[in-house]
């Protein structure tokens, strides 16, 4: 049997990654394909369970180490129950977030640095990448008017921190794409829904074949 | 203001290491010293919060990765929020495990390694290693009768391995103490309570001066 391929979306908050994700993972069911998606922190039992403790800190708030040693575990799980059997069976497996948001929140915009991050990912993970990692980037300003707009979700530890940051997360994801044009597609996140859904396809073409 | 003292007991399971540590801090308060008496994997909100998932995994159980990733960062939590500030405020710290139960059960006995562990280590809580680690050593046969009299106790996801495993555990505790003679003690846990309590007392006062 072939062995599957395993597209990540990345990108700061409010770039439009889960529908994203989504709208490829149905296309591609559309194309017969056997798709696994699924979103991190998260997609197993014990690593939503690591995600209620990561969102919600029961105590003062997660030290920089704590918090990236917590995303590591988590990561650890899903890559082990779930995302490398679903490799090995063939399967297209589409993540909301991945590694490099680890390596852009804790490692860039929180100081950790690369190599720590790297090295946690390592250690839980084996060191797993995508075949392709989709950063969807668009500007600051109307990614801010599409956060207002989302109903009923309080902003969380992470996704309530200080503009500063959030643009260092973002400067890190276009610069690791950068660095490493084979793993990465930048795509533009400026237009409508079906419009993105256009680019995301377009780029997939270019590093896969047609999807 | 003087810094505190951070002495740390370790053994394998049913060697009495929480009472050991309870009566020292008994002790040492009655001598009038400020002591912070904790435990791993917990000792602080989010530490006890990774310790239920740790005990009580809610999948399938964790991966060596996921379980050496949640014992790091329950451990830089309770470093970061507890047992540095104790030690910088002065008190004495008397923690029941700290990281060579980590060398010992998923480094040693689970295959991971010592590297690994200790790198984990010094990524979530800077690589602290306590002044004194006190390894309390008993035959296997006294230990399993004691177990057995544990009332109300249920085995937990460590705590019900295999006996090759805490055997194993047991071995790796020594090995620890006889390559670090300058930070380890064995202590010799056969006798009662009292007398094992005397030769922990005995054991410091050489480490530390007279308690």
């Amino acid at each position: 049997m072939m062995p599957g391929r395993f597209i990540a979306f990345e990108g700061g908050e409010g770039m439009g990654k889960s529908t994203q994700a989504r709208l490829l993972a149905e296309f591609l069911r559309g194309e017969g394909r056997s798709v696994e998606l699924t979103r991190e922190p998260g997609g197993t039992p014990g690593a939503e369970a690591i995600r209620e403790l990561l969102l919600s800190p029961p105590g003062e708030g997660w030290t920089l180490g704590a918090e990236a040693l917590l995303f590591a575990a988590a990561r650890a799980d899903h890559v082990a129950r779930k995302i490398r059997p679903a490799i090995e069976a063939g399967d297209w497996v589409i993540c909301d977030r991945f590694l490099d948001s680890s390596r852009a929140y804790q490692g860039r915009a929180g100081g950790m640095g690369d190599d720590r991050v790297r090295t946690l990912h390592e250690i839980g993970s084996g060191g797993l990448v995508p075949d392709v990692t989709v950063v969807i980037d668009a500007p600051i300003g109307d990614v801010a008017a599409r956060l207002v707009n989302r109903d009923g979700e309080e902003s969380d530890a992470i996704g309530g921190r200080a503009a500063e940051y959030h643009a260092s997360v973002n400067a890190a994801f276009l610069e690791f794409a950068r660095a490493e044009p084979d793993r990465f597609a930048i795509v533009d996140g400026r237009g409508s829904v079906e419009e993105v859904h256009e680019k995301v396809l377009d780029a997939l073409s270019r590093f896969l074949g047609t999807p």
